[in-house]
């Protein structure tokens, strides 16, 4: 399936374009792949680095020719991405993405395009704390999920394509609606981020800010890792998907004034019975 | 500074307790160790994995002749143990304890004992989600801090040995004030903990629970991992540090309330501002 395409682009070339990248050279992807970059020096680094075989900032060269284009942009930033592509792709090109947020990126490609025929939405469940090409990873895709939400206008080729290359990277790819992805991803997700985020943020404003960070332990760590998360694109996630996000935080904070009640009022029987349903859900859910 | 250490008793012998016993043979310890544990099952258990010398259920006999007696136990059973071996603990005895809280140890101390002169309160800041002494860890608290929180009254000598304990088992020991200890804690913690609990409490109530742990990455596992933690052991530490655990879900209150204003009113600038805030302090405190 992947002998078919000759030519990948990868529009913005971080952590996860030359992950892409790196997994495909892995597995003998026979295909070019090119990285489009935002300057003539990451077009440099690109080269260098060996990942791909031709690296430019110049983003009308670089889609040139492509038989898929994957968009690695933060989220707001995809529809500028997609206006300045627009002039130059190939109709028979598929275009295709790796953004956290389904719905807005459909919305951007339908004001885009107006057809939705070869667009795939996508969104590989993996990411570091780490960004950058620098960071690229070989095995970031590994036993990991992508979740595709095409609508019902997208070709059935278009899918089987861009299923093709994750899979040829290590992942295992799941189709499912962009609306629903949305919603179970702000849980998933982009809550966790939110708490971590603000976590740090409420206790790097504590007076005893040093020796809350010098005596935290294993568990506070794993906690805040991710609040070292790219702002930009986090930030973009908040405002594109928005309402599932608000829903998820305010689900959250009935839940946390639940726990606070409990704990105001000394009912010991109460905080025990939320703290072991949580542990229960976590054993029951969670594979480890 | 060990060697004047002829036994040790641990009192409630799980996960903390048998992992201070190993790491303490593991170190070469020449006292003798006696586990003192809920039941007769469970003091066989002990002695047949090997890290004791004794194992009692018995506490009035467990303790005899100790030089040191920790108390590892949940916070709420403390006073309930002190008031045990009141009656048979020798004068000379030192007593110390693993427990998360350390006003409530000393309140509990001074009601059950009256003189303070021989009580270390200790908490060492360590542990898994992993409980019971089939847990024992002889590495759990290599390179990790042990906090006392000695009054005024405590002796200098019954703080130098817990301290020499401690460093043989392979922690750093610092002294600071309980009052301090606690708020801290609270922050660094308990804070954590009590959100990682009501998270995965909330998604658990999701429509959607299934694919929400389905889709979970690895920033989302690390962060509920601590939501696997004893529900008792916790219970008991929201009870007994209650006004600064409140304290901190207040503040951290406050600050997700600003979060959730900046997405619902769609100001990209505030949110780019909080994360990158939180995303400057967790690199600049953060040690990895």
């Amino acid at each position: 399936m992947t002998d078919s395409i000759g030519r990948l682009s990868i529009v913005g070339f971080g952590l996860i374009g030359a992950s892409l990248a790196a997994s495909l050279k892995r597995a003998g992807f026979s295909g070019e792949i090119v990285a489009v970059t935002r300057s003539d020096a990451s077009a440099q680094q690109a080269l260098e680095q060996g990942l791909v075989d031709h690296a430019v900032a110049d983003i009308a060269s670089g889609i040139n020719e492509a038989d898929i284009v994957l968009l690695a942009v933060p989220m707001l930033a995809m529809r500028t991405v997609m206006k300045d592509i627009a002039p130059v792709l190939s109709p028979r090109t598929v275009l295709t993405d790796a953004g956290s947020v389904k719905q807005s990126f459909i919305e951007d490609a339908r004001a885009v395009f107006g057809s939705l025929r070869n667009i795939v939405p996508g969104h590989p469940i993996a990411g570091r704390e780490l960004s950058g090409m620098a960071a690229a990873d070989d095995k970031l895709y590994q036993g990991r999920r992508v979740l595709l939400t095409p609508t019902e206008e997208t070709d059935a080729a278009a899918i089987a394509r861009v299923s093709a290359l994750w899979t040829l990277a290590g992942a295992s790819v799941e189709c499912l609606q962009a609306a629903h992805h949305d919603r179970v991803l702000a849980a998933t997700s982009h809550l966790p981020h939110v708490l971590a985020f603000t976590m740090v943020d409420t206790l790097a404003t504590q007076q005893e800010v040093e020796e809350i960070f010098r005596y935290a332990a294993g568990g506070f760590r794993d906690f805040t890792r991710i609040a070292s998360s790219d702002p930009v694109m986090w930030r973009d996630i908040c405002l594109t998907n928005r309402e599932a996000v608000l829903a998820s935080m305010d689900a959250f904070g009935e839940h946390l004034q639940l726990l606070r009640t409990a704990i105001d009022t000394s009912d010991g029987a109460a905080i025990e019975s939320i703290l072991q349903r949580a542990r229960d859900a976590r054993d029951a859910y969670s594979a480890e």
